[in-house]
Formats: structure tokens, C-alpha cells, sequence
């Protein structure tokens, strides 16, 4: 036998009291911190907040979003996946066309790869919705892209892919841009689990 | 514009050599190496290896399982939907029994989360079985408690929650058994992306 919590609210209390002992939020404000320590609390690391930029009309820009029945548009299936759908304001739809039977064509066409692909199929939804990118460097490219050239524009956007390879330069393009609300974790680290979790923190009423 | 890589392939390419550039791999085997790089591109991190304990017999269980036909057992549906199918040797079974309709009362009953609940009801499919826990700790202490109990035994363990509470405490219980076949991420670290991409490296043929 192994001694351990089992009690699951607990194991949240005490997560969260952990996260906020160890971790450094002095630099957001109250509604923006909330965010923040769901996504330490999806990778286990307190000094995720050294990396973590945000606008500070991020959350209420997603959140009237979500409230007035937006859309979420998410880069990767384990982004929209880890999407808590209970929490949604507006049973809202949670969208990753990566697998839409058009993708492959238009990624052949564009020269780009799928995930940046799928990006372009948001078109007609993008106005107005939250976007969730945890994966591909190369969506959150795509959707800045769309942007400069005139497309719709996203209320707010959780910008967090992962890796090596564009990971922190999409998410520093990203941090420069006065146009928009975003949250986004600068360097290598992100992933769909924080961005999920972003994500259902935004769309959580305040306590 | 913006000037990065369009081309997937590459990137792949790029950011495999990165990894194995920046990370100390000098302890693992070429078959559980091969897992681990796929572990580190997954949450961005080089200085993974660190933190990653596997069995030298690992993945030679895991994909004689999953050749086999064995089912991938997970504790959260992220995990599950992070599983590519197609890199799958025998169609296999990916599930995870969160949503079952017996799960909320199996928990109170039994006095535990819903996650650890869910695992008592692999029971059946678990004997051979993959085993992919990367979120709750308490899903990875039933499962060894199960064992303990003379339950039926999984042939491989992806075992990396994540987080606070419990999480260091059960990779280090699963860390310590003989009698299992596993690979683990000890401390903090963890999550269905890195658990999810150790599965997907366990059912690809080596190159």
C-alpha cells in the first residue's frame, strides 16, 4: 500500500496552494494570474511564469468571447482534446480542422505544413473567436500572417507551441504584437497541455 | 511575413538534431534513447534525460504487446487522443475510461479520484496491456496497488504524471519495481504530451 491523497479537491488545494508558495506572479494582474497558475499547474514547473507574456485585456477579451458563443481554434486534436468542454460558457464549439479532408491539398499547395494548412480553414470562423495553438510554430506564423494580409481577426489567442525548431521565435512574433490580446510562454516550452489549460482558465468564470 | 521553416520534413529533421546535439542520452540503450528524444521533443526541455528512469527491457515488451494486438490504456483522454493512430502495428485499442458511466460512483465508493476509479475498471483488458498514465498520480499508485493485489499485470508502463501533489512520489514508487517493464520522468515534470509521444515512439518499427 502507498500512502498518497486520494481526495481530488484536495489534491487541487493543495496544487494550487504549492503553485502560488513557489512561484512568482507579481507581474500580473489578478485575472491574468489565475491563468497563469493553470498552466504551471499543467507542467509541473513554478518558474513558468520567467517565460509567460500577456496583454492585460486578455481575459476579459476571451471571456466575452466565449460568453457571446465564440469559437475555439485549436492547431493540434490534444489541444481541443484537453478542452474541459463543462466549463464553456456557450457550449461553444471547439474546432482542430487538422484533420478536415482539405488540409493535405492546400498544405501541397501553399508549400507550407498541414497544421499551418488548417490555419487558413479558419477563415470563416476567425472573426471574433479564440484561438488555442499548443503544437505547430508554424500555425501561430500562419495566423499572424493572415492577420497582415487582412484576414479576420481573433478576440484573443493562447499562443504556446513547443520545440526547437520556430517554437520560440513564432511565440516572440506573437509577444511584439500591440493588435492583439494574447497569452504566450517565450523559448522552447509550451505544449497542448498549457494551452488547454489556458484555455479553460479563460473560459472559467472568476471565483 | 515572417521567415521560417515551411517544410515539416525539416523540421523534424532540425529539431531531432537538436535534441541529440544539446542532450545527454549516454545512459539509455539505442531503443529507449530513440523513446526519450521523442519525450524531450515533446515538452521542449534537453535537460529531460535527467529526470527519465526506463527498464532495458522496455520496449521490447511494448511493441511485442502492441504487434500482438494489446490494448493502450490511459488515464486522460488528452493521453488518448496524443496516441497516432496510424503509427499503431495492430489497429489496437486506445481508451481511456474517465468518461465511463461507472466511473463517478466507482470513486466515491472506493473513496478516490475519478482517474485511480477508472483504472480498476481496465481490469479486464489490463493483463498484457500498455499501460499510459500522464496525469494523475493517484491513476498510477492504483495501478501498482492493483498489481500488489495479485491483479492482472500490464506488459509495459508509460508512467509520468504531472504535477504537485503525488506526482514525484509515484514515478519514484514506479521507479523502484522490479517486476514491472516501465519508463518514467521522476520529480515534477511529466504530462500527456511526453506520455503520449513515449507511446507513439513504443509502437514505431526501429528505423
Amino acid at each position: 500500500m502507498y500512502s498518497y491523497i486520494h481526495d481530488g479537491a484536495e489534491i487541487y488545494r493543495q496544487s494550487f496552494a504549492t503553485i502560488r508558495a513557489e512561484s512568482d506572479l507579481s507581474s500580473y494582474d489578478d485575472d491574468v494570474e489565475r491563468v497563469v497558475v493553470r498552466m504551471i499547474h499543467a507542467c509541473g514547473q513554478t518558474d513558468l511564469p520567467a517565460d509567460v507574456v500577456a496583454t492585460p485585456g486578455l481575459v476579459r477579451a476571451a471571456r466575452s468571447a466565449l460568453d457571446a458563443g465564440a469559437p475555439i481554434l485549436c492547431d493540434a486534436t490534444m489541444v481541443a482534446s484537453g478542452v474541459t468542454r463543462r466549463r464553456l460558457p456557450a457550449d461553444n464549439d471547439v474546432l482542430c480542422l487538422l484533420g478536415d479532408p482539405r488540409t493535405p491539398g492546400l498544405a501541397e499547395q501553399l508549400h507550407t505544413t498541414r497544421t499551418a494548412a488548417a490555419v487558413h480553414l479558419w477563415e470563416p470562423m476567425l472573426e471574433g473567436a479564440v484561438v488555442a495553438i499548443g503544437n505547430a510554430p508554424t500555425a501561430l506564423f500562419a495566423l499572424l500572417e493572415q492577420i497582415d494580409a487582412g484576414g479576420p481577426r481573433p478576440a484573443a489567442v493562447v499562443g504556446a507551441p513547443v520545440g526547437f525548431i520556430g517554437a520560440a521565435e513564432s511565440c516572440a512574433a506573437l509577444a511584439e504584437r500591440a493588435d492583439l490580446e494574447f497569452i504566450t510562454v517565450l523559448g522552447r516550452r509550451g505544449g497542448s497541455a498549457i494551452t488547454a489549460a489556458a484555455v479553460n482558465a479563460l473560459a472559467s468564470p472568476v471565483e
